[in-house]
């Protein structure tokens, strides 16, 4: 059994891996900690848990993480740079679910996260962990980037068809709608249910951090600069995310749904829908699965794509241990044949 | 008083306009019709009306519609045609909530909606209800033709950006979000709780039958065909539209918020935010208003709009109302100056 | 007009009133405070009311209050005791929606709410605002103490079998459900729309304020200790407080419907539906209406009773107003005649 | 591997029960019926289950089901009964999870549930498939009537006082809550989200069905009839029920929180939680726990249990595998260590 360590386990993200990891057969839970609950049992900070974990909380500590052999990093962002150098050096792999290492030019990250980069050394090391685009690379890293929610759903969205070069790619959209759970478990008054329920909207239309993580992976996916305007939304509901894509076509004579098919016939976690039906997120909730579906409105030269998951499997920590399942060679979807209740 | 006919008052847009009319200082509802009701108090129907509303629903019956000043058609598509021809012939006025009377070419009427029309003679003479569009024509209008909901949000987004000519209307892009109630009130399985409550999806991407209706308000305000990609999505809440709109800059000069304040700064019931700020749809849950922000991200050439309404009543019921205020020349906002509740 | 005050208007009960005072023909708002948003305009915090107000929260300051005709504390507890004293002094009517003049035992009220009251004199003078029981004493009072939430639901659900003095009121049981804006609008986990929606639970078991402020008024109908159970319970929804009674009937002749409809005939915010109905929350959504159904099951000596409020209305700001128009003189139902939006 | 039939997989009960077989170790699902749906993937009605069933539905056929080792009920009351006989000679076992084998006496049954029982000589076979209370006689039943998610709720929440002999029985009151998954898939007007979400009610306050069902076990298990007040109320949400249950105690001497935790430590599915604690439905969603606490308020002699389940597993589906396992003599939690998503 592999011994895991997970830094940072008081929010969604950090209550959904421990959830996955306890069912899942070839791994063991050694330590979770956390500052501010250190010496409460997880348990009862999570009650679902109670019968199913009785592990307390514990301070982080360099010396106890670093007798695992992998550890997670559930923590805000700014948090996972200051160990992870240390942990790397003891051979311990690391896989970061906040931001720290998403992006490879630290001008950018410093510009877009409002801090300085404590380990920028290590950004070209780091591999940004989407199984979809770089299975080989994850599975021979030490550190890997868990990507973001939106960057998940938005960019296997867009996968085929730019790696097809069959769209414009300087006019881009991504009209992404998120679940209330990717803001967190912080205190706050704007995430209270009688703020945001029976209720929606956009926000942060001038720029959210996760535009230059998608760009970044588009950028690289062509070869060249894409343009791409990126606007969320935040939806009445716990979790899921769904994001519209829409492109130029500059070649309409593919077949887009075989594209489709094709591009991703061997991904365990990406499902595309036969042609005219539509993903709805509570299909793929506490599943590590992305859906979708691709769509060419009235035969124009307009397609559009409608791409789902939950943001906190597929789009954090389900993600996460199929890169730790890659890194560790174990079975692809070991711990992850999780089907999506309903209703 | 004006005497007032509803016929149809068993939908959530007949109960919406019963709502609105019952608080309004001019007008007094003379007749609620519904076929399957008939008999029974509209307030058994409708527990909220108990105290209200003391008025029975009745069998539709044209000698006793004729003797209203103004009849309201809440019915679905395909009922009002059949019966205003005798109504405007008795001086009656008409202001129909469905669909009948909305798009002028009669072919892609029956193209989209599946059905004949029986009286295409009147399509001419009915006038679009958008009285930030069409003030003057529905002041003398006998007969109205009250907008669907999604053209009304998305139409009135656009309309600035269109009338100044600044964005390439070839290749529109129109990412709708509505809740549940826009899917009416009939017993289904779609439209349980459980089937639609944290979820979110896209619909009707190859095809919304508001496609047409917004094209063929959109081609005549420009005066050219225009290209519209509109996605309409299913959000879990009861009432509320948001339509977020991307165009792209032909003229990058323009200030966008100048711009939408000037057009909207005589407009009652069209509130333009400051700059930065993002409407949410409850803060126009129950009233009349349509509030906007318009926004060029990272200061580039795509202009992002997002524009928020009450489905049930901006969307239906007290738009139908502001074009009665304006065909019977009382006062615009009479009885549609609501507070949205919060929380 | 008469001129009012509100102090503390930045939490759910402030924003109720300020909507209902607005639409309320006799009174202007003349001064809204707020410490910590002093300087900010409440349309800014509230966007639901743009448009409709433009007042910004001040500082509380007793010289500027006691230009007012009356004053509302919509404070957290132990704030309106502070400066309640020179409000009076200075002729000032005074409505406290807090807790701080509901019980006539200072004792009780230090050991339930934890703090020492700095005005137990007033404790006496203060009135219990509940119209139903005390419209006499209201009308001529100076300071009124408007009841909790959970106490209007309960008292006007078993004030007809107390008065009749057909119950044994040793063994009451009140099981309550509240939607979660009873909770406040302060930051916190507890309230986050991840923690609370599609959950239930109850709380509060052991010992809920509202238990000793029940007791009371009960104790006072009944001349003599009455034994209440009362369970709080809180439910994924915004607003409406649901709570079944049930007590032992001692007299079994008695008509329960014609009792209920008797007691409550004159009272314009009691509602008793007609025998077999049940009521349901969102009928009296946004309205000051108090819905009951009164139940023998299968004839046997237990009563049911079903009471619904929406807690911010008749649960709160509307009694209040209700007080306010007693106080001064006004038509009971001044501005308070609304309708809930139904769905 | 055993093999499973389902009759009657196309409601809330049939999915769940679907998923939960998928993921059990020990038995394979042969066939899923319903005439309604024959020819259909499972998997086209239940998105959730893409990937996971490739299994159609079929027309239900008595030879079919005979090849199997067990089949499942999950249809209307009323359709068991016909087909069960045929099913048993061939020796078959069966679980019912509809009400059709829960009441012992016929003219109890045929009153409450409004037809003719058709084979009402195998009620006294049949085992009442509450573990907790039946497991040997389960062991050893050839059919076995599945408790309804009301009674499972409520009978567990009793049960230790009742066996305890501290309480008077003369006068229980259950006040229970249920998700509107309990009122099935069915189309309907008053299960539509627009109807039930932010809203709260009681309802069949009269007389429910589950009233005999409990009131039989509890007699039962008392060994005299049982005086019991059942009130059920619709949540705004999809699954959980919730029961607060009132009882006067007549020994006031017991720790109440040994006798629970004592009735039931060696219960794989009821956890007794630590004083002080109070259940949250979400805490058991998708699981087959049933969580409660006990409080004795103030010191009093009434005792209040509250307890939760998700209403369509330990409610129905998993407790129905439950009963499986002890049927087949496979380990009891076989298939069930499931841990609930939170948030």
């Amino acid at each position: 059994m592999l011994q895991i360590g997970i830094v940072g386990g008081t929010g969604y993200t950090g209550v959904e891996l421990i959830r996955l990891l306890l069912a899942h057969p070839e791994v063991a839970i050694k330590i979770i900690t956390s500052r501010s609950e250190a010496g409460k049992l997880v348990s009862d900070l999570f009650p679902n848990l109670r019968g199913a974990c009785d592990i307390a909380f514990s301070e982080p500590d360099i010396k106890t993480l670093s007798a695992c052999d992998l550890v997670f990093f559930a923590t805000p962002n700014g948090t996972a740079m200051k160990m992870v150098p240390e942990l790397l050096a003891e051979g311990v792999k690391v896989i970061d679910l906040a931001a720290d290492f998403r992006i490879k030019d630290v001008h950018v990250w410093q510009q877009w996260y409002g801090m300085d980069h404590s380990c920028a050394e290590l950004l070209q090391d780091a591999v940004y962990g989407m199984p979809e685009i770089n299975r080989a690379e994850i599975a021979s890293a030490r550190l890997v980037a868990n990507p973001g929610c939106y960057p998940t759903a938005v960019t296997l969205g867009f996968l085929p068809l730019l790696e097809a070069g069959i769209i414009d790619e300087s006019s881009l959209i991504a009209d992404a709608k998120s679940g209330v759970s990717g803001a967190g478990r912080a205190a706050s008054v704007a995430n209270l249910l009688c703020e945001v329920t029976e209720s929606f909207k956009a926000y942060a239309v001038n720029g959210h951090r996760h535009l230059p993580e998608i760009s970044q992976t588009l950028t690289t996916i062509m070869g060249k600069p894409v343009g791409l305007t990126f606007v969320p939304h935040l939806t009445p509901m716990v979790r899921g995310i769904e994001a519209t894509l829409y492109a130029r076509l500059t070649d309409n004579s593919q077949d887009l749904q075989s594209l489709y098919q094709s591009r991703y016939k061997d991904e365990v976690f990406v499902d595309v829908l036969p042609q005219g039906l539509v993903p709805e997120t509570r299909s793929v909730k506490g599943s590590n699965l992305c859906r979708m579906s691709v769509f060419q409105p009235q035969g124009g030269d307009v397609v559009v794509v409608s791409s789902v998951i939950d943001n906190l499997v597929k789009g954090a920590a389900g993600q996460a241990i199929h890169n730790m399942n890659l890194m560790c060679s174990l079975k692809e979807d070991a711990g992850l044949t999780l089907t999506a209740l309903l209703p």
